[in-house]
Formats: structure tokens, sequence, C-alpha cells
């Protein structure tokens, strides 16, 4: 089944899609909408949500590293996540914002020390991500820093989180981005150098992973700027097609 | 006044401290606690905790680094965070888990592009940290990740939130750590390369800021290592008195 956290006539819901057709959603009082009715919001409420660098080994080559021998890993903070068919903002005055399409995992049950084999046993399910990246600051691979990857607005979630049991086989899936209708970037998670269950096993090797935490799993080659007024849309594959839309980020401006 | 929050008698409770004793609580129904009877939680939960590397200079050059041209800011993940009088467990097979005393400035109103000279109007007060370093994996400036700084219960927080009006000069405070009862890091916060205006201003110049955000603002020289059995206190004037035990891990097992 595929879930989803929508806003609508002065609520949040839950709401699935119609079988055979994501366009329209059922909420729980068996009201139909269309996907333009209704805010998508990011399906699922994060209590963290972890990153990976370089976890693809053809996106390692374009940007001139080698492949990493261990997942290279950060936190993504909560102001950076918005829904399906929102606005992300062009941050002012910087030189690259590259889209970046990634299958999320998230768990579905508190996990310490998985090992690999048992590791699906923690997915509740997966998602699609646009983990947009202001490339300006990456000065080298140690520092995926805050102003690279926690800009506000800047990772789309969404539109649905599909349960696991239905996708039977997570790394291999295609997976790209297409920016104004232009294919520009087109993969398969079975690229991944660390799969989900590897991550999965070495993230809980050290920390405790909790229901909702989300794991945006990297992205494949074919980087490139976006603009504002850029429609961009990252699909996976049996998971979801997340659309977004640039915008230009207002004059700086101290709240009142 | 100072602000606790805490877990008795089967719910978790808003407090205060008792005027002039801080070993005393008062609970909103006036019912008077000693500090022992209570579970401490963090004082706030927070929506994004960030921390700073290498935010005094004498720090930096005992880490043998030159001091940094702007913050280096990471996130932390909430699994890391415990309460006062709690237990830290030390990861087994690590080589160096050092203490770290740190003021931290709890955000109190939603802050965005905010001036350096606005900047304690969106402050609702300070408490204290001990945000432990598995240094291990510390490989260079560029990367305090996840094993360093994220590991569960690494990070005591409290005991209390004290309001931002009751502390004249958050940048003139001494802190240090007492490890069994032996002073070994002193310090003063106004040794911080980026103050707490500087922080705030920078930080909200790229991301909001949301109320209940920590930063965690930094620690002077001083590290040691810590082993199960030591009682660590990291302790800031006028702030509070932050007592933790170190634990030694379990045996690895996986959740059932």
């Amino acid at each position: 089944m595929k879930h989803a956290r929508i806003a609508y006539d002065g609520a949040i819901h839950h709401a699935t899609a119609m079988p055979g057709d994501d366009t329209r959603l059922r909420l729980a009082d068996g009201r139909v909408l269309r996907e333009t009715e209704v805010v998508w919001l990011p399906p699922v409420e994060p209590r963290t949500v972890f990153a990976l660098g370089l976890n693809y080994a053809d996106h390692a080559k374009e940007l001139a590293f080698k492949a990493p021998e261990e997942p290279l890993a950060f936190l993504k903070g909560p102001n950076t996540l918005i829904g399906h068919r929102a606005h992300t903002v062009r941050p002012a005055g910087v030189a690259f914002m590259h889209y970046e399409c990634e299958l999320v995992v998230v768990i579905g049950k508190t996990a310490r020390n998985v090992p690999r084999e048992h590791a699906y046993d923690y997915v509740a399910g997966y998602t699609v991500a646009n983990d947009y990246a202001i490339r300006d600051y990456l000065e080298n691979y140690y520092r995926p820093n805050l102003r690279v990857k926690s800009r506000d607005t800047c990772t789309p979630i969404g539109p649905w989180l599909v349960d696991r049991d239905d996708v039977p086989d997570p790394m291999n899936l295609a997976l790209g981005t297409t920016v104004n209708g232009r294919v520009t970037q087109e993969g398969n998670t079975r690229d991944m150098i660390f799969d989900v269950p590897a991550l999965i096993a070495w993230f809980s090797s050290f920390m405790t992973l909790s229901p909702g935490d989300m794991i945006l799993t990297g992205t494949p080659e074919g980087l490139a700027d976006t603009q504002p007024g850029d429609e961009v849309i990252t699909e996976i594959e049996g998971i979801g097609r997340l659309v977004s839309t640039i915008v230009a980020e207002e004059p700086n401006k101290e709240p009142a």
C-alpha cells in the first residue's frame, strides 16, 4: 500500500493511493481527492534524518573522489524537509544547486546491532527524496555541512511511503531526475556501494535507529545546476514521482 | 527562574528549582521533591541539536588545529541525549571517550536572518551539556561524525533551563569539569571564538532556527579519557552542575 500525509480542509490526514491510480488519494473517512487538491507533507515525521554521501561509485567518480571504504553519513535538520509539489528555495548568491534523486529507507521498529541478514525486518517502507546540495561549500568529502545539506525547503520527500512488502527488491530499482521535461540523471539502486541492509547494519552497530527515522541512501551520477522556475522531478521505479519547483530566495529580512 | 523536565509518579512534569536551593524541585501542583527522587530528563525536547567544534582557541590548539575562520558546526541525533544524574555508556572497544563541558543556548522563537545586535532576543535560556566525544574516529576537523558525536546516551543535558534574563552576561561564565572529585577542565565562556550572538547570526543567516533548538557552543581545553565507574560533573557558573556516571557497554545483542 502507498501512504501519504497531507493537509486538507483544516487538518492533517493520513491518506492512501487509490489502487492503480497514484493521482487520487483516499482519506480514512472514505473521501477521495485529486492530488492537486491537497497539500502534500513529507509522508513520515522523522525523529532523525540520516543521509549518505558518495554512495554510488559513478557519482563519487563524477565528483573526483575515490569511493569511500565505509559509509559517509551525516544528519539533516528537519527545517530542510518539504512535501511533494512544493516550492524549494534556491538560496540567493550561491553558484551551484544540484538535485539528487535518492531512495529513502524508513525505519519501522527500534534497531540496534542488527545483522545484515535481518535488516529488512526493521524497514517500514520506502519513499523518494530530492536531496538538493548547495555545492559551493563542499570543500571535500569530509564536509557535507549544514550549508550544503540543511537549507530550508531543500529536501523534498514523498509523495508516498510504500510498504516494504510491496517492494520485492529495493536493490534493483531504476531512479533518475527530469528537469523541465528533460532526463538529466539515470541510475539504478543496484549500483549503491553500501546497500540497504549494509546501511542498517552499519548505523545500528553504533547507535539506535527509531521508528520513522529516514536514511537517504545517496544519488547516482548526473548532477546539474538548477535555477528558479525549474520543475524538477525525481522518480524511483515503483516508489514514486516527486515534483518540486524552484523559486528564488526573497531578500533577507529579519522576522518581525 | 530555573526549569526542569522530570519524570515522577508515572508522568512527565515541568518543575522549577526552589529559590536558593537547586537540590529541591517544585511541581506545578505545589509538590516539592528532592533531586534524588526524580528522573531528570533533558530540560527541553529540541527539534534540532547543533554543536560546535573547536570553538575555544585553547582547545583547538590542544587538538593541534588552528582556530577555524568560521563556525565549524554539525548536527547531533536525539538518540544521544539523556538527563542529569543518568548513566552514559562508554562504547565497547573504543580508545578515547573525552568529556566536554559546554554552554547550551536554547532558542526561544523562530529565528531567520537575525543580526548580531538582536540575537539575544531569540534566546529562551541556557543549560549545560557534557558533549562526550569518542575521539577514535575524528580523522580531522572536517569530520565530527556520527560515531564521534551521536552515540546513544553520550550527551547529558541539564539539569536546568535557566531563563535568559537570569544570566546577565553569558559570555563571562566560568565552566569546567570534575572527574571523581578532581578538577580536570577549567575555562571561561569569554574565550569562545564565535560568541553566542555570532552563532545565532551565523546559523540564522542560512537556515531557520526554531523554539527549543539547542546550540552546544564548544568546549575549552583540558580533555581526558573517562572510563566506566567515573563520575563526571560538568558545571557552568550560574547555569548548573550536571552529573553523569559512565558505565560499560553491554555485549552486543540484537533487540528481540
